[in-house]
């Protein structure tokens, strides 16, 4: 297998295994289901309208996007169901917004009124109006209003503006803030009752936060992003195995200096310098024990001090990421196998889409 | 301009003013002019070839990739003297740099035995000699051999290959470690003259080095990339000051979340989680005391904290990034300014080339 990727793609390269991809699809599908929420993945992850479609055909309702130019690509590809997940004021006021508004019926979200003042003026030059989401915090200090008050006197901008709907709440709860959720959510529904509005959708995200689902009441929608493929952050977190761990970047060891260092030839370039709150940047399946200590560009260096065998110049390694999202973003396309056999590249289409 | 920029392309943005680009060519070619060495300069930095092109017509002698894709696009765009400044296994391995070798007559660097055999097999593969540097470390701990012993023997190694010329040795010294260099490369040309080898290129590099630039007796060449466009770790090493800094990271604050907390749109899919080493992930020119403290995928967290006045959701921000480099390999173009007026977008050819 690793003769066969560095004669056809050289290294480094990022390998997906379709049979876990496919699996950890499953699996994510499963816990919604079980939980009676929608699932709506988040595309962050894998960029690839291949994959959301995949995705969409194992259950989920729609897709998150967290950039426009993320949603213009899964557009063009027939999704329409899609929520962006963030403040999209650069879009707004580029006419992006308003172009792909006018293709697909899209959800956006915002969490003050100069946001909103941008998706009206969107929605008025596209011609119908927008639906609009309130992002609301809980805790992470994030984006997103810290108080129902602030989400209700949103709601209600967006309620008395003809040219924009108001679509539902959106929750980043990380475990420790549940409970803060869920008050935070049973104030806002009282407020919509008072209102005469509906809530619309409510969701919540993170893969993390799976042990969790279904312990908030009212949600109606999860949306999670990293469960695709996970990484060493899901592994730390609990929530996977390194056998769950559906990508792998494939890199060489290009270099051995001394009997404890060696180098790679994935650096920041390709594993990106997001440690995700890890010690070193990347599990080396082969050698667990060595860690990849600090970066160059091009190089990822390693300490090799605690490890009994040791890697020589010319061995392929692979490397779980510490976090997967931001390691796809570099690339342009992923190579997908099964077990041993390579089956095609998946363009990552929307990566590096910056608005 | 802001409000030009935001129209046309929204945010987040890089912009590059060609001003102060055309100013920083003419500075590094006249530091090499002045010390008597070859301009090679390092085009990972802005992986264009329209920008290469600018540096070879004020007087550089080639350019410097760092990997085999990024030869592979300036070759594209007619530029040929090229050195690969890299162990290249994984392209060698993968039949493509017998194809550039077929096409134009690169240099490319070793440290190493295994990678030589690599590098003949590939020379072979193309049926024309390649020329291989190789690479020295004098006290950085990264790529290197780190001996003018193994450093003779690995030239012996290519001198014998019928398939290899040797073509010089690439040095990275840094400020204190320069001394130690010249012992090095004196102990080199000895070992060459008995050997009745010639020495070839010996090129040294880096932006902070240039105020050492000249003082490596027999160097003759200087590769530095960083210096077209600066960054704030070539502020914070006095080479730079703000005015010559040439891209910006145009932001929005999309979000303001209590007195001290802020929002931008650029988060660590803009401007990467490489620190450079330096405190907070840029410099708002229009806030230095403003504190970029941790990211999201796509979203930048402010410390306000220290700010007297603040910005305002819907403030579009200049950032200078800690690290020019990896922020210009997230995207797909930059736009080219002078002063106020747009020019032109400048696609980034080369980046994202993992091989």
């Amino acid at each position: 297998m690793k003769t066969k990727i560095i004669k056809e793609f050289g290294t480094p390269c990022l390998i997906i295994d379709l049979d876990v991809v496919e699996r950890n699809i499953q699996r994510a599908q499963k816990l919604c289901d079980k939980a009676g929420v929608a699932n709506r993945p988040h595309i962050k992850t894998h960029k690839s309208p291949l994959l959301a479609k995949m995705q969409i055909e194992a259950g989920a309702r729609g897709i998150t996007c967290q950039k426009l130019g993320e949603a213009e690509v899964m557009a063009d590809a027939g999704i329409t169901d899609i929520i962006v997940a963030t403040n999209l004021l650069g879009a707004a006021r580029s006419g992006r917004l308003a172009a792909l508004q006018q293709r697909i019926a899209l959800k956006v979200c915002a969490d003050n009124p100069v946001v909103l003042e941008a998706y009206s003026n969107a929605a008025r030059e596209s011609g119908r109006p927008l639906d609009v989401m309130i992002e609301c915090d809980t805790g992470q200090k994030r984006a997103g209003v810290e108080t129902p008050g602030e989400a209700l006197a949103l709601a209600q901008i967006i309620n008395n503006d003809p040219m924009l709907n108001f679509a539902g709440l959106l929750f980043y709860p990380a475990l420790d803030t549940w409970p803060e959720t869920q008050i935070f959510l049973d104030k806002m529904i009282r407020g919509f009752a008072v209102l005469g509005m509906r809530h619309g959708i409510i969701s919540t995200g993170g893969t993390p936060n799976f042990p969790n689902i279904g312990k908030l009441l009212g949600a109606t929608e999860h949306r999670a992003g990293t469960c695709i493929f996970n990484d060493r952050m899901m592994i730390e977190a609990g929530f996977a195995q390194q056998g769950d761990c559906a990508l792998h970047v494939f890199t060489s060891v290009v270099s051995r200096g001394g009997e404890d260092r060696g180098i790679l030839d994935a650096g920041s370039k390709t594993l990106t310098s997001d440690t995700g709150g890890l010690d070193g940047y990347g599990l080396i399946r082969e050698y667990p024990k060595a860690r990849i200590h600090k970066f160059a560009e091009e190089h990822g260096f390693l300490d090799l001090s605690r490890c009994h065998t040791k890697p020589e110049v010319g061995d392929i390694l692979r490397v779980i990421p510490n976090h997967v999202c931001v390691t796809v973003n570099m690339v342009d396309q992923l190579v997908a196998v099964r077990g041993d056999t390579i089956i095609e590249t998946i363009p990552v289409s929307a990566r590096g889409m910056l608005i």
